[in-house]
C-alpha cells in the first residue's frame, strides 16, 4: 500500500467535513433550519439516480453522480453564494478558483486532476452530465421553496422573473423537468408563496 | 411525459428530506453537533470515489455508489441503531425492514425493486461492492472519533475490543483500509481516546 498516498486522500476526506457547516439559503421540510451544502450534495445525487430518464439526452449517470457529489466542495472556503445575490456572483468565480486550488491540492496529483476537471465542467454546463447536474441543482431548491410555503424566496424578495431568469436553463439540460418546474412557479405565484414581478 | 410516474419519483424525493434530521452517535470534526445521516452518506459517497483503488477486488463504481446513497433511508422511520447497542441492534432488521417497504413503496414499480435490491445488497455484503461499501461505513466513522480524540467512544463506554470486533469484516472489503483502520485503533488507545478492555 502507498501509505502517502492513502494520507493524502484521507486528508482531503477530514477537509471536506467542513461543507455538513456551510449553511445554504433553502429550510429544510421538517425542520426549521438551513440546509447545508453537505446533505443538499446528497440529495441531489439520490435525484440523478432516480430522474436520470428525464434527461434531454442519455447521460452516464456515473458522471453524473461524481460531479453532484463534489460540486460545492469549493464552499468550504468560498461559501455559498444565492442565486439571486447579483454582487455576490460577480466575485464568484475568483473566490471559488482559489478554493478549488486549496481543496482539490490535498489530494494526489491524479485526483487533484480529476475533481477540479469534474467541479469545471459542471460549472460550465457544456455536457449533456453538466446541464442534467445543473437542472437537479435548480429544480429541488424551488421544490424546498414550493413546500416550505417560499419561505426563502420571501425572505428575500425574490419575484416569479428572478427565478424564470436563474433557472430557465434547467430546459437544456432537462425540458421535461423545467415543465415541471414552470407549473410550480406559476402555482406559487397563484397560492402567494411566490412575488409575481411588477 | 409520465406525469404520474414523476410525482411518484419527486414524492419520493420529498420524504427522504427527513434524512437530514436523524442524528447519528458521531460528531463533526469543525463544529460540537451529531453528525446527520444525509451528509453522513454524502461522505462515504465522495470516499468511496477517492478510495475504490482499494478495495480488494474491482468495484463498479456506480454500482457502490448506488448503495452507499440510499444505505440509511430507511432510518427515516426505524432511526439510526448505534453499532454497539447490542438490544437495538436485535430489533434492527424487522423494523428496518418495514420501513424498507414504506419508504421504497413511494417509488414507481421497478425503482422500489431496484432500491430495495441496492439495500438489501448493502446489508448482505455478500459482494465485492457490498463489502467495500460497508467497509467505508465503518472506517468513516473511526476517523471521526479519532479526529474528535474519540468523544463518541467515550460517551458510550466503548472499548478497543468492541471497535475491533464490530469493524473488523472491513478486511473482507478493503484490507489495505482495515490495516489503516488498525494502526488508528492502536494509536487511539495510546492517546487515550478509546479504553482498553480489561
Amino acid at each position: 500500500m502507498n501509505t502517502e498516498r492513502l494520507a493524502q486522500q484521507i486528508a482531503f476526506l477530514l477537509e471536506i467535513d467542513k461543507l455538513k457547516t456551510v449553511l445554504r439559503r433553502t429550510y429544510l421540510l421538517d425542520d426549521p433550519r438551513h440546509e447545508n451544502s453537505a446533505e443538499h450534495s446528497w440529495h441531489l445525487a439520490v435525484m440523478a439516480m432516480l430522474l436520470a430518464e428525464h434527461a434531454n439526452a442519455p447521460v452516464n449517470l456515473l458522471h453524473v453522480l461524481k460531479m453532484l457529489l463534489i460540486h460545492d466542495v469549493v464552499e468550504i472556503d468560498s461559501g455559498d453564494t444565492y442565486i439571486y445575490d447579483v454582487a455576490g456572483n460577480e466575485s464568484k468565480a475568483a473566490r471559488e478558483q482559489e478554493a478549488a486550488k486549496h481543496i482539490f491540492g490535498l489530494l494526489p496529483d491524479d485526483q487533484r486532476e480529476e475533481m477540479h476537471r469534474l467541479w469545471e465542467e459542471f460549472e460550465a454546463r457544456a455536457t449533456p452530465e453538466a446541464r442534467f447536474a445543473a437542472a437537479l441543482d435548480r429544480l429541488m431548491p424551488m421544490l424546498h421553496n414550493y413546500y416550505t410555503q417560499g419561505r426563502s424566496w420571501q425572505e428575500h424578495g425574490v419575484t416569479d422573473a428572478q427565478v424564470i431568469a436563474h433557472n430557465g436553463h434547467m430546459a437544456e439540460g432537462a425540458a421535461a423537468l423545467w415543465e415541471y418546474a414552470e407549473a410550480m412557479i406559476k402555482d406559487a405565484v397563484g397560492k402567494g408563496y411566490l412575488a409575481e414581478a411588477k
